[in-house]
């Protein structure tokens, strides 16, 4: 027997419905935002991620799912999404349409290869969106504005935002060297990743799993005191966006995000609900500026965030949040003697052409056998077909939750059983 | 600039919305056969498709794309969906679940290494159902009409289906020994590929690209003439099935398909709009009893189909059918004024909550760019806010259908906004 591969799981029936939902309503979401779906190929060339996600992440130093095609190319199966959406944006020229900010969603796989873990898999699923063109602290506020109301609009009570600001180019240079003369002493104490890191660079130390606990991390120096005029002044107008959008959050100084290419604006969402495990991160995101740029775009600014659909769904278990799925089946048609079994298959075949979801037995199942099988799926209505029903051209319809029964003529059977199930559901 | 990998596409704006479209049409319709979707990784065990897809046929021999993983495993991109979606049945046990037979949908894109062309990439999606647990012939011909059903649904009306049975076993070894005999005097005429075919597999041969000219390709004996009576029997009934349903046919004894695994029932949907190019197949299934065998499962009947997105959007436009897409937008926020700018942000907030789709500047735009913006966007509703309204705690609100113009109240701007916008579209 042939598995699934290590990391990667498959979502059946009863599982999908949810996946169903929920990407139903971030996208409804996403169109009431007025952001646009795009769709990038599931393996990018290697120089992309490279480029894109940064040489000295974890992401692309470990975790990247690399090949070379039968022409000889470096693939990489995308770890991320941002990358490909900028890349896109760049190669289509999107920044030379009369609308702008491009306002963009995507949903779709992404694969990195790390130890596999409740909520954290090698094929994992993520929503994200993505504003390219607006350095309006506006922009970074309807972001996590529309984040936080995906959550919250399936239900979610026990979320916290975590905020940040990493600053501009120069904040950032300031605090880069800052952070190199505060752990330069220490780093022999580093583990062999952070004593590259303190050259390539030094921010990426404060995400370490390794030295999380070393004394010199609590002590470093944070972004906040490095930020120059116009940074704080950004920072201050998103906080104070958020503020009157009546979106609660945290300001965390040591927030930092896994990727390199993140300035201004960087935000995580949290779970803090009873039994949501050890991984209580949901969804992040940040201001991008420059990265378009360095994709061979011009100038222009950005912003977006991911979040894991993998994530949402076990903080909704968490939370003991049932999705509203609607598990029944609208009609099954139960037939007897052979000229009846071979009706009941046109009439299946015309009630579904008219939009209603029905089904029959397709193993040569018994009278009785069949009204279980009915009886199984949910079925709300049955729709009995027999000799005698037959010979009369009329079908025998139950209601399965009033217990009802009245006959219906074959030849309008589409136009009343509507009638009968819109009735049913008003 | 890095681009796109050859062979695969970026879809923008514009065209997602054409996706979505047909996307929500064959859940739609998935929904009213009862078929139910399963979702299976990207990348599977190589195996899987070396016993699942066969090992003489052109997609395993030429065109997957394979690769090994940081932990030695021999991965493969998914070149199709039946092989997975048989796995799962039986790695899941799903045929000892109580309703049979197990009928599963799927959405997703595969990937093939070939010469890209139109209607041809190596990343493609495909749409595709697999009934399991079945060897009624009715579900044949639920399947097939399952097919014909969203072709139609959709608008399309060149449409050819064609079918073919390729018998039991017992059948298709006294035709595999047939076909032998015929192309064994001839065989040094054929390419070398089909030299390796008449040992291992002869009815490929019939499949060949390059010896399709070849005269003996002509005169080659049909599997119909050696089906059995069972085999015969069941096919008349998938016929009969489908003239019942009202679903014309042709009957081509060539058509054999590009997969190892089938028998029975074997079919294709075509296209025969003017202008749609060389390649004119949209879709194609066919029965495949044994497979579940194949691959370590209990003796299962099986039958499904898979279609390319692609083709079927290249359908639409050859038959010059436009998709009802509402691509207006409902509202667009004029802000004048730092105060309004900022409180604009809320408002729009405070709407998108209310689950009204609306927009506004991000770029600090003059007011009347902003209303150029809103034209563009194909806002049917401006809703202004400048210090004057402001003051008042109003907006006015100009629909853009009718010229008409109103104030109304901050307070309950959302209420009011939805009775206009559901006004509008009454």
């Amino acid at each position: 027997m042939i598995n699934v591969p290590r990391g990667t799981q498959d979502l059946l029936p009863g599982e999908t419905e949810k996946w169903q939902y929920v990407e139903e309503k971030f996208k409804a979401l996403c169109h009431t935002y007025n952001y646009h779906e795009i769709r990038t190929p599931i393996f990018e060339h290697t120089e992309l991620f490279q480029r894109g996600v940064g040489d000295t992440t974890d992401i692309v130093q470990k975790e990247m799912y690399t090949f070379t095609d039968r022409g000889e190319r470096s693939l990489t199966l995308r770890p991320e999404g941002t990358a490909s959406v900028v890349r896109s944006f760049v190669q289509h020229k999107l920044f030379g349409h009369p609308t702008q900010p491009t306002k963009l969603f995507y949903i779709g796989p992404m694969f990195r290869y790390e130890r596999p873990q409740q909520g954290r898999m090698r094929q994992f699923v993520q929503f994200g969106v993505e504003a390219l063109g607006s350095a309006d602290p506006a922009i970074d506020a309807e972001v996590i504005g529309l984040a936080m109301n995906l959550y919250r609009s399936l239900g979610l009570k026990s979320l916290k935002l975590v905020i940040n600001s990493l600053g501009d180019v120069e904040s950032r240079n300031n605090h880069r060297h800052a952070l190199v003369e505060h752990f330069k002493p220490h780093i022999h104490e580093f583990c062999s990743d952070c004593q590259i890191r303190l050259e390539k660079n030094p921010l990426r130390i404060l995400d370490c799993k390794k030295d999380k606990d070393h004394p010199a991390m609590q002590t470093a120096p944070s972004i906040l005191d490095y930020l120059n005029d116009e940074s704080q002044a950004y920072f201050a107008q998103v906080k104070s966006y958020l503020d009157h959008m009546g979106i609660d959050y945290v300001v965390d100084k040591n927030l930092v995000r896994g990727l390199d290419y993140y300035n201004h604006t960087a935000f995580e969402i949290m779970s803090d609900a009873d039994g949501f495990g050890a991984i209580t991160t949901l969804s992040g995101g940040g201001r991008y500026n420059g990265l378009v740029e360095d994709l061979g775009g011009p100038e222009t600014p950005g912003i977006g965030f991911a979040l894991s659909v993998e994530r949402l769904l076990m903080a909704l278990d968490a939370e003991k949040i049932d999705l509203p799925i609607d598990q029944a089946l609208d009609g099954y048609v139960v037939a007897m003697g052979d000229n009846a079994v071979k009706k009941a298959v046109e009439i299946v075949y015309n009630l579904r052409q008219a939009g209603i979801q029905v089904d029959k037995d397709y193993q040569g199942k018994k009278f009785k056998a069949q009204f279980k099988a009915a009886d199984r799926l949910k079925a709300k209505f049955v729709i009995v077909l027999g000799e005698d029903e037959l010979a009369k051209q009329v079908v025998s319809v139950k209601d399965m939750t009033t217990g009802d029964q009245q006959e219906i003529p074959i030849a309008s059977i589409a136009t009343e059983m509507k009638q009968l199930i819109q009735g049913g559901k008003a």
